[in-house]
């Protein structure tokens, strides 16, 4: 029995209406093809520090790195070690890399409807041709079939990202990254525009594991000994400096709350030297990091990164799993959130100063209407990220339009950002971005809230312009 | 002047535009005859006890036992004495049905649009043929019409068991509960199938309004003496074999905060002990109440009982309500509920498991996409039960599908259940649910996400198949 | 080049597919004339106390005295000093109208499918003729047509309140109001039905800026001495009695949480002692709060008024920019709320009995579902007021009916306010709620979900017979 061609609507994801889908795929259509804005994601930097790097098998390529992908395979009782997750013990896992994409196949069903499942499939159907549908039976001469074009030049990470039209990419490095693997790329005389930006999370946080290294790799790579909170806070700048140097526009912060306070210089002293002396407690840590971010916020005023801020993951709530297979191993879930009261303190200090740049990234919903948009739609620095994470998907683009748009607009938002580490996945998700765009804007003309020139300048905005002018790439 | 005759859309719930509305009603029209699966409710097992039960009249049918009835009449200022609830005290209350139905029929208005007013209207015209619209000149006439049927033997339960073609059937049993009516109906030859499910929130709550009396009474069923916790621990299983043997496949666990957490066995045993002499706080009743939960995730295990896990409903709101009329008088009100931290400590231990199967219920829906879908598309033992109580509505379904599908998909959902004590309200609710869930899937195909087999075999999945998996009716 | 001619659809808010459009259309028209119930806003009585009273310029009209347009201009870093809007110590502000007019003509695209946008487009287009887009170019002469009718008798507030049809309009008003703008208008001999609302936020709130002065004043015009808790409330009964003699049928009172609360005679003698003392600290002010709210129920109870209680902005949020301008500059910023647990007490005791009407607002739609509705679908006293503030919108509607409506009906809630002090918009406002509403029930008709006869009922319901009850104008 063959299987049912498979193959992408041309008028995917808008409203069936024919009004509307007609007005939709004229705005999609005006900007399909314009260049891509990546200023936020977790691509690895090596993939093009030189001409011959791999994106390695379908496998490796697809599933292990994925999180997105293993979370939901695992959720229905599939091990990590069944797909070759590795042990932090370095203890046996799948290595048949094919055993893995079968299991993988078999169970493609579960995505039916998610946008993993879209992203894959428009990977699959569009990056590498693929034209039956992914199942246990076509699993293996999928495989074949991406195996081999991988092989090719023209699979090779520098030749997609010319192909996919990416105007620049932003990856996200420790602060105390030497960004090697940026400086391979501008030394090879290769064009692509990538960046990097600043995570100083694992130095600012002192509960993160290993903070103490962390410190001891910052005095190492900043040349500044980093004993006090002074010289802590002089390392950070001497890295945002060579940061900016690389090409950087932005930094990039993450907590588990959205808190932000100034400590005074003694109390920011105490706790510095209590986590040097290993003596800090879960409270000390929580208020030394509302209080860098504060600090951050001032040094981007001075410096002119644009600092983004995502809050509301509890980390490696899986204990059992995180002890086997370390963070990034799906079980980050997310928290309410207060941000009223919690970013109150930075925006008094900062939020009036149109020369910072504040994007606040948020995954407790309940908080759109109620607080991100009235609080973006006020505060000149304050600007509101996309939907982030589990809302990037059509309906998180959807809800987010709808509890933010009336009072924030779309100009106190900052288009999309596609926040993967799954290179080939890029396009599609912009491609998700821009239709569902179309979609809402043809809504709002067909019910006649907006006219069709409004439409017309929004698209284009939505898809590349405020991405582009609010990261201050120039 | 003639009344309008009343019937129902056979395209009802599904959207209006032609495409989409064509494949949502052959979506809908493969699984609208494919049998009930009931794996929660509240009808009294002692309908189908013998073969001559029945329904009652039409007012003691319909409205006296229904709190979402009496509740919305209530709100417009009608008092529960007017509506025959009975008084605790045993006061007078109104007891002219006629006089009862009239009220309701002149208030029938207020559930326009509802869910309550669509299972109404869908039991009186499908199951009674009613033809005109309920309201204050019908009343009496249409009362007549019902009285009349439930006098054949068409209308006792059992025959409308058959007619309804529910496969299965659970009611929900307090833990002392002795299962007489269960055990008659096996007696009886007759080939139903309905089935107990364990409720021990009674015994477990140490807070619970005659908890005392209730473990008395546990040790009498079980015949275990409980003057401990161990002794306590040991009736409960005895329990759960017992309904075990009866046919249970599940466990059913309220609770108002989602708080699990394990105490050591000393604390175990001091609370429990305090509980005995009556001196346990409600720090003690909420400390026990987490830890009892756990316990129950651990017998599960091995005992192969699915459980069930419903949190959020502030209980007897209304105290002075509750004082005169008692429990399940429309007065229970949702409240805010956290998840993500308080389920940790039985995930944790449990919810790697795939031996068990945890289901949760929220009255909360800001958390559905915020952490229970996160939750349930990463814990193996974890799935998301259907939306509960207020929202079993066509927006609770369309919310339900829109927050958690694209984090969980659809197989970490458990389909339907009616969660009723209206026994002829339950094709209505089935068919709500067929019909919403058929042109979720029409509107998702008509948008290019999934294709047409998929939207086929995931019908199914909901109608059917994922309710009867869940609950292991095999 | 010329400008677009700039117009309204007549089918503006109605969803596209054309059954559901052309029932949408015939509601609307049902009910698109019928007069303006406007129960709850801001507009200046003084505008009506004589009949020379003036609109003022365009910019005095609709930018300098509307927070909703400021707000977002100041966002995207337009200074409020260039907007004209008044600093507390009198220092410079722009001053030429034309030049702030112009600046809001050059960002009128940041308002693109807000309701701010909305609104402003229909008062220029139906209220002042304008048929070209506002933007730059278009400024000078719009401004000169605006200015040119608005110095014409037909544009009068009293012309214009005639024009728009309204039927009654309430004003919002200190307890220590002498109202004698409303004296000014009974006097007048002019039939305008124009009332005040009893607002004692100023002398109930014990924290609230200028508090001491507000008692004094509040004894001199009350007549009674306030000195203790006793004399306080008499005080506070007397302005009660006294705003009804004036026409007034309903209270509002604005508190941050929705907590409710009896203090005993002694505690609040307590307080109040402490507060006229200058002694009160932050818990004093929210227990004398929670205290008061009870009081005003009780007194609602005896004296009719109605009482509304709008709960959840974090007022002043910006510091800095209060300093500098004060209140309502733009910088009120909803949080979460509790209501289950904080509205018992007072519904407790209050909310079974009918006599009294207590209706709620909320700025955390997250509320809508989990707690409002189920409160107001099953208290006699209690109601949910139309979306408020920043959820007076198209989605802020839709999504409050989605969430509310399954549980707490049609007839638990009261209609629409406009709750606006931008006299002109009245028309505009009212007229979106109507056309949401009509495509709200014209979509429940074509689902199925209610019949035409219904839909035609609850129109008429929704746009006026509801306000009209609720606030028993009669």
């Amino acid at each position: 029995m063959p299987d049912p061609s498979w193959k992408l609507s041309p008028d995917r994801f808008f409203d069936p209406e024919p009004t509307q889908r007609r007005i939709a795929r004229q705005l999609y259509e005006s900007v399909a093809r314009l260049p891509l804005i990546c200023p936020h994601g977790h691509v690895d930097p090596r993939l093009f520090a030189d001409d011959d790097a791999s994106l390695g098998d379908p496998t490796e390529m697809l599933i292990i790195p994925d999180h997105y992908v293993f979370r939901m395979l695992y959720s229905q009782g599939i091990p990590l070690q069944a797909l070759g997750i590795s042990r932090r013990d370095g203890g046996a896992v799948e290595t048949d890399r094919r055993k893995i994409w079968q299991i993988f196949a078999e169970h493609f069903y579960l995505f039916r409807g998610t946008p993993t499942g879209l992203w894959l499939a428009a990977e699959l159907i569009e990056v590498f041709g693929i034209d039956r549908k992914l199942n246990g039976h076509t699993a293996q001469d999928i495989y074949d079939q991406i195996a081999a074009q991988l092989a090719t030049p023209e699979f090779k990470p520098r030749a997609l990202f010319e192909r996919f039209g990416i105007e620049v990419l932003t990856t996200t490095d420790a602060a105390t990254d030497t960004l090697i693997y940026h400086q391979a790329i501008r030394d090879s005389g290769w064009q692509g525009d990538i960046r990097p930006t600043f995570r100083p999370d694992a130095v600012v946080n002192i509960s993160s594991p290993g903070w103490h290294q962390n410190i001891e790799r910052l005095s190492e790579v900043s040349g500044v000994d980093v004993h006090n909170y002074a010289t802590f806070v002089q390392a950070l700048q001497q890295r945002r400096a060579f940061f900016k140097d690389m090409g950087a526009t932005a930094t990039d912060h993450g907590a588990e709350s959205a808190l932000t306070g100034e400590l005074t210089p003694l109390e920011a002293e105490a706790i510095f030297q209590r986590a040097l002396a290993g003596r800090a407690d879960a409270d000390d840590a929580r208020r030394f990091t509302a209080h860098m971010i504060m600090e951050m916020a001032g040094m981007s005023i001075e410096d002119g990164l644009v600092m983004q801020f995502h809050v509301g993951s509890y980390r490696n709530h899986n204990q059992p799993l995180y002890d086997v297979f370390g963070a990034d191993s799906g079980c980050d879930i997310p928290v309410h959130i207060e941000f009223t009261r919690s970013l109150r303190p930075l925006l008094n200090k900062y939020g009036n100063d149109p020369r910072l740049t504040f994007i606040v990234f948020t995954l407790d919903e309940s908080a759109y209407s109620r607080e991100l948009a009235p609080l973006a739609g006020h505060y000149p620095a304050m600007r509101l990220g996309p939907p982030w994470w589990f809302f990037d998907s059509i309906n998180g683009i959807i809800r987010y339009r709808q509890a933010v748009h009336e009072t924030a607009g779309l100009y106190n938002t900052v288009g999309f950002n596609d926040d993967t580490r799954a290179f080939p996945s890029i396009p599609a998700r912009h491609d998700v971005w821009r239709r569902v765009e179309s979609n809402w804007l043809a809504g709002l003309v067909v019910r006649g809230i907006i006219d069709e020139e409004d439409a017309a300048a929004m698209i284009v905005d939505s898809a590349y312009r405020l991405a582009k002018a609010a990261y201050r790439f120039v």
